[in-house]
């Protein structure tokens, strides 16, 4: 699929061989779980030889971790720019940071491509049966994130409770990561629960619900 | 299992078998998926044969959604009591109706013995690799747990809108299955990012932050 791109540095033959076995291991393994994908499978899809995994990897299960480790990447810099966006506007609010943190979230979940189903797919299987420690994801992704959001908080609203601050950043992750799943199991099914088509809605109302949380969790006062 | 108590007409022996029939399937769907889990495995374990899974439940596919028929409507009968004790009580408010979804829903998966963390797994495998249509959940869970708590929250706040209900409901569940998920997953790992000891702890802070979203999100006024 790179094949038409000019060829630069970071698209040397050994680079893109790496990707592409990136690309089609990301795929396969989310498509049919880790243990229904065999080397022989990624290289195939990948059009690479199987050396070339242990050449750049060293194995499927530190391939599978290379999968993750660039997915919790993404993920992580996106929420972390989106977080950072935010307290350089004008004059951010817990209102406009929330706003930003759902935003970073649904959208890309909700709207992404085949490339985001997939890495829901992904996370999921992970989820019900673990080939990783839980400490990666909180190392590579909750951690940084929540830190950010900490960072933010204290500087939107000074006093607050850490504490406190830390569940409340919880309650909202678990709204945003239910409407994801609900909106998946709801495609599905005729009779709509919720109203399932437009992100807007939502985001509005978990900021909405979110911003009265905080304010009722946090303690402290607006600051400036 | 049942070997013990007396046989009654509820316990007659087809019934015995049926119900050790049906343990064993939740127990190993649970422990090995669906797919690795063989007819014969299931009857070896409730000592039983082959023929008996056919009479009783009419094949694997068929056991399985026994299984989640039991299981949804314990956690449905569970949730909709609750609801029902609270608004039996003397003064029930958004703050005690709140309270009681949120017990009714983290107590048995947070402190129950093995048979509730069996419930975890049996859930989040079926949502990563689906057998049953999600109308089963939809109908059999929440869409009648949905009712009980909107028609209990019209009695405690009269003129609310019924879709900002619906969303703040499931803003209330997406944290209760957040705080689960990330219970199991933190008690993996050393560095406690939130305090996961005290159900307590965690209830009161779900309660509190829900009660302002939803004061936030609900409109109209408080009944009585």
């Amino acid at each position: 699929m790179d094949e038409s791109l000019p060829t630069t540095d970071a698209q040397a033959p050994g680079e893109q061989t790496r990707l592409r076995i990136l690309d089609a291991a990301e795929r396969l393994f989310a498509e049919r779980t880790y243990d229904r994908t065999s080397v022989r499978d990624i290289t195939e899809a990948a059009g690479a030889n199987q050396a070339a995994v242990n050449y750049h990897f060293g194995g499927k299960d530190l391939l599978y971790r290379a999968v993750f480790d660039r997915l919790l990447a993404q993920l992580r810099e996106q929420r972390i720019a989106k977080i950072a966006g935010a307290m350089r506007e004008g004059d951010p609010t817990l209102e406009s940071l929330l706003r930003a943190f759902a935003t970073a979230f649904l959208e890309p979940l909700i709207d992404g491509a085949d490339g985001m189903r997939r890495v829901v797919q992904l996370m999921s299987r992970e989820m019900v049966a673990p080939h990783l420690p839980a400490e990666v994801f909180i190392k590579e992704l909750a951690d940084p994130v929540l830190r950010a959001m900490l960072e933010a908080m204290g500087r939107v609203r000074s006093g607050a409770s850490e504490g406190a601050a830390r569940l409340c950043v919880l309650s909202m992750v678990g709204q945003l990561v239910q409407l994801v799943r609900m909106r998946q199991m709801l495609m599905d099914v005729e009779q709509a629960v919720v109203p399932v088509s437009d992100v807007g809605v939502l985001v509005d109302h978990v900021v909405r619900f979110s911003v009265a949380g905080f304010e009722a969790c946090l303690g402290g006062g607006e600051s400036s």
